[in-house]
Order: C-alpha cells, then structure tokens, then sequence
C-alpha cells in the first residue's frame, strides 16, 4: 500500500483495531462530538446515500462506515484535509464506499450534482468568526472551529438543498447555539424530531448538543436520555466507551 | 375564618404542613409541572413583582410565596378557579403578597395597567385545540388543558408586554413542542437562556420542558443539569421530594 504519512501525522486506531486514520495535532484531530454524531445520526443501512459535511479528516464518513453498506460522501474545504481523509480511505480499502470531495460546502448541491441523498450529517464551525475562543491556532483549526469560511446558516441550507423529502440532517453543536439552529432549520425546511445532550459529568451542565431534523418533517421533538462522557471517577462512561472502542 | 369548601373541593396539603391549596377532582388540581416551574424560574426575592399566567388555582403563586417577598399576581380566567385561588390565599393570610385577577390573559397588559414586571411564570394548556388527548373531560380541564380560550403564542405575547427589559419569563411545556415555544420566544423578544428537561426516570425520553428566556437578552442556552422525578424503585427522587414537601 502506497500510503505516505507527511510531517507530522500519525495513523490512529478507531473502533478498537478495525479501523486507523490519519491525524495531525498541528492540522486536526478528530474530536468526541465527531463520534457522538456517528452514532446519533439516522442513516439508512443498507443502500442510500449519506452526505457528510465539513468532513475534515473523515473521521464520521469512517465511523458511518461501520454501521451502514450505503454510500457515503465527505465534502471538505481544505485540501491538506480533503488529501488526509483520502489517504484514509485507501488505506482502510473503503473507496467503493466512501467518496471524499474537495469543495466548498456553500456549492454542495452543484459539486453533487443535484444528488437528492437520505441523510445529511455535519459537524459545522462551532464558533462564530469574531469569537477569539481558540483563534490563536493556525489557519487549519480556525477554518475547522470559526465560522470564516461557513455560517451555521450556509451549513443548514447546503443541508437542506441536498436532501430528499422525509431526509434527515444530523448535526452536532454547542448547546449555546440551540435556539440558532432550531430557529434556522425550521426556516430552511428542517423540522427537529430528536434531540440529545450530552453532559461532561452528572451534575453538569450540557456541553455538546446533537440535533436531528427532517426535511419537511411535521412538528413533534423527542429529547432523548442525556448522555455522561465520564462518571464519577474520571473514567468514559459505558456508552462512551463502547462509541470509541466498539466494545 | 370564612372558608367554605365547595362541592367536591378538598383542603390540600402544599410543602408539607406550612402552605394549603383548594382543589377539586372535577374542575382543577395541581400537577408536578407547576411545582416544577414555581422552582425552576428565577425570581426577585426581596421586592419586585411577579405575574403568573393561567394561575389556575393558584399553586404557583403559593409556591412562590414561600421562596420570596416580592408582589405576585396570578392572572385565570375561570371564574371557578379564580375564585378557588382567591379563597386560598386568603386562607393562608397572603393576601398582601399574592393578588388573583380574573381576566384573559390576552389582556393581560391592560388588566395590569401597563405594569412592566420583573418575572413572568406560565403553565399554559398543552395540547392544540384540536387535539383529542384528554378532551373527554369537562370544559373546566379543556380550557386549561388545550389551546381553546389562549394559543402558545398568545400566552408569548402576553409575557413579552408584561415584561421590563432584562425580565424574564418561565414557561413549563411539553418537550415536543420545544421547537414552537424557542422560535415564537424569540419571535416576540424574549431570548431563551435556561432550559431544563425533566425525565420520568432513567433511560426515559423527556416528558417536561422548563424553559426560561430574558426580554432582549443575547443568544446563549444553558442546558442544566437533567432532572429525574422516579428513582428505580418507583419512588420520587430527593430533589423532587424536596419540591414537593419542602424538606
């Protein structure tokens, strides 16, 4: 296999040994959110067409991977990005099931081709472009973090143009953002059925928010069990756990 | 004292011995959702003034009577459980903190002259007028129950006007209509702040929506903490005994 690690990327296991991607701490790093939203999204299992966007080193396409024969899209700005998830890729042999593009999220619908897909996912900018949270990274973490290159509101069109009727759009944020993104996927035709909160600890306030909605979907939300990350002794929680390690 | 119990009406227990409620199994007796609200919403202490929407038979005026000093009114519409909840609150001598109104809350800006208060709570009906749950019972339930006599988005409006700049309105819903209340709150000024979702117990679905929103406040939601109301054995939780029972 042709693969060629570049600086200072490493390939790290996900799903215990089933599977390895790409990493670099001074690029990107998948994160749990990426996970929770794996393992969160409604998405067809055995045919279909699943759009991930924002895809980063495709991290959640490798995820969906595992649970679904459907075909599977990462769509990714940046090229170091777009190259790293598709040296991924390769190297976990899935090309005839994922695809990686090299685009902008804005043109979604065009660089698809008018694709009318069952499930969108996305794991989008959590911060806003003038929010200094974390700025002072290099200029592949502030387009991945800030919103400089993507509103949350282009990120819930591009969604939205590129799912059928009755298709779910799956995404993580901050809780912070919750009445933002309900307020605009209810403008852009993406009725929220399935909310969940994730909490650091019991006792804690919610820190990551997973939110899916269908387009053209009726009104009616379900607010699923919270979910901890660690419990009392600093250790992943079971079902946490089980997300990272498939165990 | 001039108490008289009429027809079916009890002489409830409220936070054990120290507060006690009118009630009738045929016209109108408190659920845990308005105890629920009455500690969820943040309120003046010292002074100011609160106003309770749909009071119903006035628990949550009394409930708040014991966390505070400030004026409360509570607003009803039925004349029957107007005049229940004027009759408790003279029987537990708070007529100088707690003043019933009978009136619609639609005018709730004149019926209160203009006032601009501090807090607004509200339990308001439900279910949409046309749906069916629970609609077999008597028009008493069916106007505090569905949205007959006041929409979701009256009930919005009206706290809006009540409401000084920087005040905040409480509302108890059903989680699934989370989305409905988040985009109208923010339709008529009131930007939502707090939420907290009340699950019957562990691994349950939400069936409480307590959310909280300040009259042009800045977008930012916290996700409190989860709230379960039966532990394992069937029984309530401690925080929820602590509500009901002041211990």
């Amino acid at each position: 296999m042709d693969l060629i690690l570049q600086g200072d990327e490493r390939l790290d296991y996900l799903l215990a040994e089933s599977l390895r991607i790409i990493q670099s701490p001074s690029v990107f790093s998948f994160s749990l959110d990426a996970v929770l939203l794996a393992r969160f999204a409604s998405i067809p299992l055995r045919k279909g067409h699943i759009i991930d966007l924002c895809t980063g080193n495709g991290v959640i396409p490798l995820f969906l991977s595992a649970r679904t024969h459907a075909k599977i899209t990462g769509i990714e700005l940046q090229e170091r990005l777009y190259d790293m998830a598709t040296r991924s890729v390769v190297y976990n042999n899935l090309q005839d099931q994922i695809n990686i593009v090299h685009g902008d999220v804005k043109e979604a619908d065009k660089l698809m081709d008018n694709v009318m897909c069952d499930t969108v996912t996305c794991n989008p900018p959590y911060f806003l472009a003038h929010e200094n949270s974390e700025r002072n990274q290099n200029k592949h973490y502030t387009i991945a973090r800030h919103e400089v290159c993507l509103s949350l509101e282009e990120a819930i069109i591009a969604a939205s143009k590129l799912l059928k009727q009755g298709g779910k759009a799956a995404f993580v944020h901050r809780p912070g953002r919750l009445v933002d993104i309900i307020t605009l996927m209810r403008k852009h035709r993406l009725e929220v059925k399935r909310i969940q909160f994730v909490y650091p600890k019991e006792g804690k306030e919610a820190n990551i928010l997973l939110i899916e909605a269908i387009k053209d979907g009726k009104p009616d939300v379900k607010i699923l069990p919270p979910l901890y990350v660690y419990d009392h002794n600093g250790e992943y929680t079971a079902p946490i756990k089980e997300m990272l390690y498939g165990e």
